[in-house]
């Protein structure tokens, strides 16, 4: 196995000499294979580190301690030595894998690194490559469609904002384009009272997970320890659809979710219509991730899309999980051949910072309605920007296609073969997980693998999800099946 | 005026090129004085600019575009060649000035590099120096008492995770500890309802801002514009004591608001206990920012801790804005004379990065409570880190204090030779405000000094805010109250 040198090197001179790293992924030294060297993970320095950590903050979610000078491409490095091949990649927010050299490269330019220290107020003192930023992201990777970006700072962020432009619309249609606001509205919103804070509502699914700040957190219903002890609001909530696998031999049972599920969302429009809490919008997941890697058909999508434009409801689709190319398209609902873009598209993680592109119609006519101090962070989106040119460059998106079918077919053999452990392989590119018999059953699974160097994650109730980075190859996969394999023969 | 040179260099030796900026502050080449070479700001470059980001997002709140790369020190530089003596610093957010030399060498750290590239989900897989560096910001910041710090990434998101684990807190007092959750309660969080989603509250103060996002917003009142069609909670909502000025003129009516809002609080707790929204919590600025830079007394503040004492409310000073240095202290509440730290004391801003510090007893027992993807930013840790050593190495608490007693003893003169202008000097360090008559003759003063070259901005309805960094001196508070008496002579 061989490792990038971390060489000692003066301070003046490190930017320079770590230009050495090659400039070609498919040159990086990777390890060839995982390699465990402890009896447990996490190992002893990292049982130490979360000891120490502990003094500071709840560390039960701490699984290890990663090395990240050491780790290299899809490689994760713990500080016991152990090499895990990672295909959870922090929770699905790593697209190129660890040090990759065309990121850091971004910061050796004397330009990007002053973006880096001079963060502006982007809304008040926006830098003079920003509109340009802003625009090479909209050309290269916007939704067709949507000619508007707002960029934030995380999913959540992301997701409350998307939420306030949705009401600001839903109020303009309501009040007529250019009238002002009344002094009862203006007087009432100071002390959170109707009409001028409206009671409005955003409709959200079961099992859905859109955030944790107060307002995303009222439309994330994946897991109760997400939510128990805080204030929410009365939101409706409808039934995501709960498919059955394999998805050829379950078409009626599938069909009849999707109908099901959207006539509830019409219902619950209606309800929270006559309740005096109108629905301004729908937000949903192409894959309901961290709820289980729920996935619906393109049908139920469409038929999402055709309510929200009846009723004067706006779609917003999250792909904070699913955005960036991890389904074998930029955007997972780019799948669902929808009739026009949905009007809200929100994203974060693989993307570098958070934000939203949206349709002209709801930008908010007025200054400081939907505003912060930063706005983002122009160094994230310098980030970015390398991202998407590595994907274009390196045909990822193509890779992604490859090594996913690899993935899933084998994974769909492995569920043959262990009928009574596996079952309901499912997912798109290479965002894949499957079920197991329960709760139990799946985390013994996904700790096995991660002793034998594949670093899984879990998702919903019994599912396993698969969330490599888009350099994960064929190779990749291969390990991984071989790895699990080994773990399911134990069994 | 010289500028440290834009040289073109090559890509690969940008960053060695630029350790040859000086390393101390005191060396660097500022600007002798501001200079405004357009007609008005935003000069032409900046309305071009402006209208290509019109394309893509509301550009109403953008007051010019600005040369980060020219920038440097105090002195903020346009893409029209304006140089503007910043004493605004992107809200408030600019701790060291603009390109300082050791924020600049930061990332020159080949360490420090892969920790900006390699961007973990902290709560899971943390790098290994991130116990030692959360201690760190510890050992050197942290309110004395305060032994926890949970780290993220904005004000509004600080607020909105800190309001969770007040929630989490009040809920187990409630309970008792270990005391398990009811089936009902794990089952009713998920639709949004009580038990499990239960009818808490936060009390606030009118004219305060603490952010943004949906539960932020609900403790935010200090303009309609953030909060006009956005869905509210129902939330108690206090009187914030409005003072005269001069204090010392002024102590039979100023104390009399204090004692006036300290009652409104009791009442508001014991009406929204009947009202069944028990009162979890109480947030506060040290001084109201946003709102109009309201201060109130150390006993206001020693009198709201003692009413969250005598009724298990937790006390959550909101020091997002007046954190960092800038009234003389690190923490403005220190100049408080409180009895045992706040509960909660959130940051951001000058910080670099979001969090806030507790205590052990508000650390939630239980995993993912309070938690998300990425739980902060391990890179602008580091520019913290770095950013407190500057303000300790070169003692710049003390400058602030020099500095700000030269710029409010000059606006004090300023108010007595022009008091039919301005009234109402206050504020701590370099953390200061001064009033207008109204809105319209504040627009017009604030405009008047940045077409001489001052960029402040405003707060409230009438009043101008300083907000310099840390490294604004004597010198520059004089070429401030230079131009600031030139454009009252102009009145």
């Amino acid at each position: 196995m061989r490792f990038l040198q971390a060489t000692v090197v003066s301070r003046h001179c490190a930017a320079l000499k770590g230009l050495a790293y090659p400039r070609n992924y498919a040159t990086i030294a990777e390890p060839a294979a995982p390699a465990v060297k402890t009896q447990a993970i996490p190992g002893p320095r990292s049982l130490e580190l979360k000891g120490k950590l502990s003094a500071i903050q709840n560390v039960v979610p701490v699984q290890l301690f990663a090395d990240y000078e050491k780790s290299i491409g899809n490689y994760l490095v713990d500080v016991d030595g152990n090499v895990l091949l990672d295909v959870y990649t922090q929770i699905s927010s790593i697209p190129l894998g660890y040090n990759h050299p065309r990121l850091l490269n971004v910061f050796q330019n004397e330009k990007n690194l002053k973006t880096l220290i001079n963060r502006p107020a982007l809304g008040v003192f926006p830098g003079k490559e920003w509109p340009e930023q802003l625009n090479s992201i909209l050309t290269k990777i916007a939704p067709k469609g949507l000619s508007n970006l707002t960029t934030m700072m995380c999913g959540s962020c992301s997701n409350e904002n998307a939420y306030k432009n949705i009401f600001i619309w839903y109020r303009r249609n309501q009040r007529g384009e250019n009238v002002d606001f009344t002094d009862a509205e203006m007087q009432s919103c100071m002390i959170n009272q109707p009409p001028g804070a409206p009671k409005l509502s955003i409709l959200s699914f079961n099992g859905a997970f859109h955030g944790r700040t107060l307002g995303a957190l009222s439309t994330t219903h994946s897991k109760y320890i997400h939510k128990i002890d805080v204030p929410s609001f009365d939101w409706p909530i409808a039934s995501f659809p709960q498919y059955q696998y394999p998805l050829a031999e379950n078409e009626r049972h599938n069909k009849e979710q999707d109908q099901r599920c959207l006539a509830e969302v019409e219902e619950l429009i209606e309800k929270y219509n006559k309740k005096g809490i109108p629905v301004a919008g729908i937000i949903v997941e192409p894959i309901q991730s961290e709820g289980g890697d729920n996935e619906a058909s393109p049908e139920f999508f469409q038929g999402l899309q055709k309510i929200g434009k009846q009723r004067g409801v706006a779609l917003l689709i999250d792909e904070v999980q699913t955005g960036g190319g991890c389904t074998g398209k930029i955007w997972c609902h780019e799948h669902f051949n929808l009739d026009g873009p949905p009007d809200v598209v929100t994203f974060s993680k693989k993307m570098q910072l958070g934000g939203y592109f949206h349709k002209e119609e709801f930008k908010p006519q007025q200054g400081y309605r939907v505003f912060n101090t930063w706005m983002g962070d122009p160094s994230k989106l310098l980030l970015l920007q390398e991202v998407i040119n590595v994907i274009q460059e390196e045909n990822l998106l193509k890779n992604v296609n490859i090594a996913g079918k690899v993935l899933k077919d084998g994974l769909l053999d492995l569920e043959k073969e262990y009928s009574h452990i596996l079952n309901s392989t499912r997912g798109r590119g290479t965002f894949l997980a499957v079920n197991c018999q329960n709760g139990k059953a799946r985390d013994d699974i996904v700790n096995r693998l991660r002793m034998k160097g594949i670093q899984t994650g879990g998702c919903g109730e019994i599912s396993i999800r698969f969330r490599p980075a888009l350099t994960f190859q064929e190779k990749h996969a291969n390990i991984v099946l071989d790895v699990f394999r080994s773990v399911l023969r134990e069994l």
